[in-house]
């Protein structure tokens, strides 16, 4: 090979290292979420756990996404009902989020219905709530993200404060202050000239 | 084929239908979540959108993800660069984000630097950001998650109030009140007796 083409081969990139996981966890504190208590079926009893690793995919059609340690119980669930449901928490509800995130009966004191088919426990007192059944499970890392078509949702509380965790603390949201925004609760917003579904308000 | 084993065969699943998207879009507003921008570069040029689909996947090693709608330049950017930047908003930078999600210029009067390697712009003015490496981009409806591999993140406005979406608003979070929590900002907390790695505090 003559020098000259030797010249322009491209610079072997640098590898670039991974942040430590500790620094990760900091900066990823910092992300507002809304508090959620996800719930399936194993072997047709009800598991359940608190998360805040919820995302919205897509609106047409609906779907959403939850990423749940590869082996835990309610990774377990999802796999064996097939579906899946996410509660909203209201800022009333700490107790619960609290509940589903310690050891002990996740369920105990907790109002509930079965989904006739899946078997998924839908709770009662939430601001609000998806069922979907999962369409597809993608193995990340150590982690499954399940995506799932949604089949039921609903606004139960209208008006409640959402539960939000920020910098390892529940927050509340202040509902009185703010201008109304033009920004939709998913990843698609204005992307303007181009397909999206960003509803101008 | 006999009729005691036709009566055994499985009733066949009612198929369950895909709730309307405006049904969904109102449930999912319901949803509290930090707003970001997400940024890339498209042909050398800085894209970048205001999002709130943006989820933890993995602390070991640790990674995220969004979700774009597949065709908008934010994803032809991500998919360019092999990149992407994530930027937690504060709540002080309203404007930020409003720009971002708007027609013209997003980044108009906005200070950022470009990743070296990936030409990515890091948006200075923020609560926190992430740099993430692709790692995978898969394909859902009409959108894609694409997961990155963190390779830069800081906690760059500590104290700050983040910026938060809720019910089609802007909101804040109350920064004083609440406990502290046990629930780690993701999707595994403590699913006691298995694999999962939620902190006891």
């Amino acid at each position: 090979m003559s020098l000259p083409e030797a010249e322009v081969m491209p610079v072997p990139e640098k590898p670039r290292d991974t942040v430590p996981t500790q620094v990760f966890r900091e900066v990823m504190g910092h992300l507002a979420s809304g508090v959620t208590i996800i719930t399936a079926a194993q072997q047709a009893a009800p598991v359940g756990m608190t998360a805040t690793a919820v995302c919205s995919v897509s609106a047409k059609p609906p779907m959403l996404l939850v990423s749940l340690t590869a082996g835990s119980r309610t990774a377990l669930g999802v796999e064996q009902s097939k579906a899946f449901a996410v509660h909203l928490m209201a800022h009333d509800s700490q107790n619960y989020a609290e509940q589903f995130a310690a050891a002990g009966d996740h369920f105990a004191g907790v109002s509930y219905r079965r989904d006739e088919q899946t078997g998924v426990p839908v709770l009662q007192d939430v601001l609000g709530y998806f069922l979907c059944l999962v369409e597809h499970a993608v193995d990340i890392a150590d982690h499954v993200l399940f995506v799932g078509r949604v089949v039921e949702c609903e606004v139960k509380a209208p008006g409640h404060h959402p539960l939000v965790y920020f910098d390892r603390k529940y927050r509340k949201v202040a509902l009185s202050e703010s201008q109304p925004g033009s920004l939709e609760p998913w990843g698609s917003t204005q992307d303007y000239g181009l397909p999206g579904w960003g509803l101008p308000t």
